[in-house]
């Protein structure tokens, strides 16, 4: 990675399409010569180079004697930008043409057109940020919800990675000991007090857990807490997830056994993205692609965090049947609500067995009746498993890994301590945990690591 | 318009969609204050009003307690900024949550979502551009040719507008001497030498005359030069569309009168955009919906600026039916090219006849054979054509309508004056040439006009 750092890198920093305005970026040492060269005000060519950073100036990029455009161009000199190199910001006239020229334009004097996240991979090689600060970017711009966007910025304050490289630290400070006993390994020596390097290990291990924990919830978060609408054929679970959209996503038809495939929709209730899952009705089937539905339909479930279970409201009139019912809602083992739908089909009074059941509410999906109180209850459902917890919430499964690695390991020394293995030993997985802890925030990093984050970036970031 | 130009209007200037950057801005006076009230830097407020304009400054807009997104701030002050008022531009992580919780952070402080256009309305109404470059600026993001940006970026310059308000105000003080006569119309004076205003509308006439004979070729230009690929059923329009195109967009059939609806597509050739439309195959049918394919072919093609004429080139084995197929390509009376395909299934040598038609080139549109020779064709019939003229191109029908209104009261003017008609006459159509000029260029405006021509552009522009 570090010999193609030398190159000066562009790439637009905004969706492709028409619009008012396109941003264009340029980093590297040659940025500021390269806009130089072909940037004019209304008499003669500015020179960038000789203006202050943080400022913008107005003119015309020139091919030879053809017009570009009319443009801003801001710039931020090093080491005061985003990548910590010179950069550039033409702002120009969103037409996707005018764009292609100004790209080419540069890349005719020698830019190199940038890989995925590169801009945020230089930020990173130049310490502006460490690595999950450099995932927090990418996160924030995915995010989608209140929940997910304040994950994010909380991450991209730091306070995650300034937590790992402190515990980390620690575990250093105390490696350096244990590794000075080896130098002096024929003496017998202890220069590590193997009582207070258990506390320490706790004290460590206490705050990796609750983040380890939070990984569930935050992940959650992130893609859309998966709620699955699961219930017996014909019981209105497409009609069910129209009436929460607001929309005619599902196809809906009175046939039982319609939705094959397993659908997916996001909605956010009280700031929180909900991934609903409307699953192939549950019945014994001969046919073998609604067989197939069937199962998915129990997988979906099982990895759900809450179960929608879809009940017609005239069920409840039949003791044994609805008491059936409920036994198999309950072996999902996970959270339910128990919607009673069809209410408007009840004929006098509602079933009195509705009131021995606590997880039960009554809708009438087709009539849109009842969906609100629904969407409250799973809103509070949620909240009631997961405390959101003040601190840092763990949503990026590379780092659960790492902070699991990190946590095994010391798993190992505790283990080491205890049964007095050699001093190797522990130092051995002492260095583990350090540098499991290092390759999240990225104080150690490889290519394959990088790789694996940045291309994942859009161009442009 | 003048009441609602005391707000401060905001909107995004990106297309939407997720990206590393999106860009929204805010104009007017109270621009700087709203931002003000929620920038903060690392350690205090950020005071953006006591900022010099053209500058950037990094810092988080806060929204109350809640982080929205780390940003960077460039601020225009009033009158030098694209509208003339106050702007501020804020670069945020292109999340469309994001920019929604921006935009909404502002509105709540009292700005204004921008309506289409509206920026670049308050441009115009600022004195920042004329009409003709408000337009211009339309036009610059919808180029997508060489030759369609050209014209754009040259009427941006404003060569079109300056030259029209020079023309009116040689127009405008001949009709004050006019107008003076009126005044002493009891005494038989002639303040305005009738010979001299003959020539000056003449003059202005010499100036008008080419701009309006440009409308044709600039709105070609602008909305790609139409070129229409006709010929008898099956002799291969669709599959010589695919191969220009080098795609598979229309669908290719064996059958003949497959190709039912007309099809068009924009294709670059050096510089200017071509409009390809593929029309259904010309034969007396009887089928009702192909007999109205048939007669939206014919109309297609008299519309056109060139036509390509497929033939399977072994029709020009027999010499009777040749001469007739070239004569009904004749009676369409425009430019064209006669494309003899198939020639792959040409056994032996070319029919001789091939060499007694001048406009011929043979392909093999099935292989792509032929197809570069063909587009460097098309190329060349345009430009013989059409000289692309230095001066300006009028692209835009209100301008046309404007130009050839004007030109027609200078006719009247001139019939006025040659037969020797009353002055009132003569003055009232210099002054309606005078205001059909105005009204180009926006000296003269109402709302009807602006409304009809910012509500096209986007939001955010």
């Amino acid at each position: 990675m570090t010999n193609t750092q030398q190159d000066t890198i562009i790439a637009a920093a905004t969706p492709p399409g028409s619009s008012a305005i396109a941003l264009i970026r340029l980093s590297g040492s040659d940025a500021l010569r390269f806009v130089d060269q072909c940037f004019y005000s209304h008499r003669h060519k500015k020179v960038l180079k000789q203006k202050q950073s943080h400022t913008l100036s107005f003119g015309y990029l020139m091919h030879g004697q053809e017009m570009i455009d009319e443009v801003v161009v801001g710039i931020f000199k090093a080491p005061h930008s985003y990548t910590g190199e010179d950069i550039v910001e033409i702002s120009c006239h969103g037409s996707p043409y005018i764009q292609e020229q100004i790209i080419h334009l540069f890349m005719e004097q020698g830019a190199r057109l940038a890989g995925p996240g590169e801009f945020t991979l230089r930020a990173f090689l130049n310490h502006k940020m460490d690595l999950t600060k450099a995932e927090a970017v990418a996160d924030l711009i995915a995010s989608n919800s209140k929940a997910s966007h304040r994950m994010a910025i909380t991450q991209l304050r730091g306070g995650f990675g300034k937590d790992l490289k402190e515990l980390r630290q620690q575990l250093i400070d105390f490696a350096a000991l244990i590794e000075l006993e080896l130098d002096f390994s024929e003496e017998d020596v202890e220069f590590a007090d193997r009582q207070r390097f258990v506390s320490l290990i706790n004290h460590i291990q206490q705050q990796i857990k609750p983040m380890m924990d939070s990984f569930k919830l935050g992940n959650a978060i992130k893609n859309g807490v998966p709620v699955a609408i699961a219930g017996k054929p014909n019981a209105g679970k497409s009609t069910l997830l129209n009436a929460l959209l607001n929309e005619e996503r599902a196809i809906v038809s009175p046939i039982a056994g319609t939705t094959r495939d397993t659908i997916e929709e996001l909605l956010n209730i009280d700031g929180v993205a909900y991934r609903f899952i409307d699953t192939a009705g549950l019945r014994a089937t001969t046919d073998t692609i609604e067989q197939l539905g069937v199962e998915r339909s129990y997988e979906k479930i099982k990895k759900a965090e809450l179960l929608l279970y879809v009940i017609d409201i005239n069920t409840f009139h039949h003791k044994d049947e609805a008491y059936a019912e409920l036994e198999e809602i309950r072996s999902f083992e996970i959270p339910y609500i128990i919607v009673a739908n069809k209410a408007d089909t009840c004929k006098g009074a509602w079933p009195k067995l509705m009131n021995e059941i606590p997880e039960v509410i009554a809708v009438a999906a087709k009539n849109r009746e009842g969906i609100d109180e629904l969407k409250q209850q799973i809103g509070n459902q949620f909240m009631k498993q997961h405390h959101l917890p003040e601190g840092e919430i763990i949503s990026n499964a590379r780092h659960y890994h790492g902070l699991r690695h990190a946590n095994m390991a010391l798993d190992e020394v505790l283990n080491g301590i205890g049964n007095n293995l050699p001093t190797e030993m522990i130092a051995f997985d002492v260095r583990t945990a350090s540098q499991h802890l290092a390759e999240i925030t990225g104080d150690i990093s490889n290519n394959d690591i990088l790789d694996s984050i940045f291309t994942r970036f859009c161009i442009g970031k």
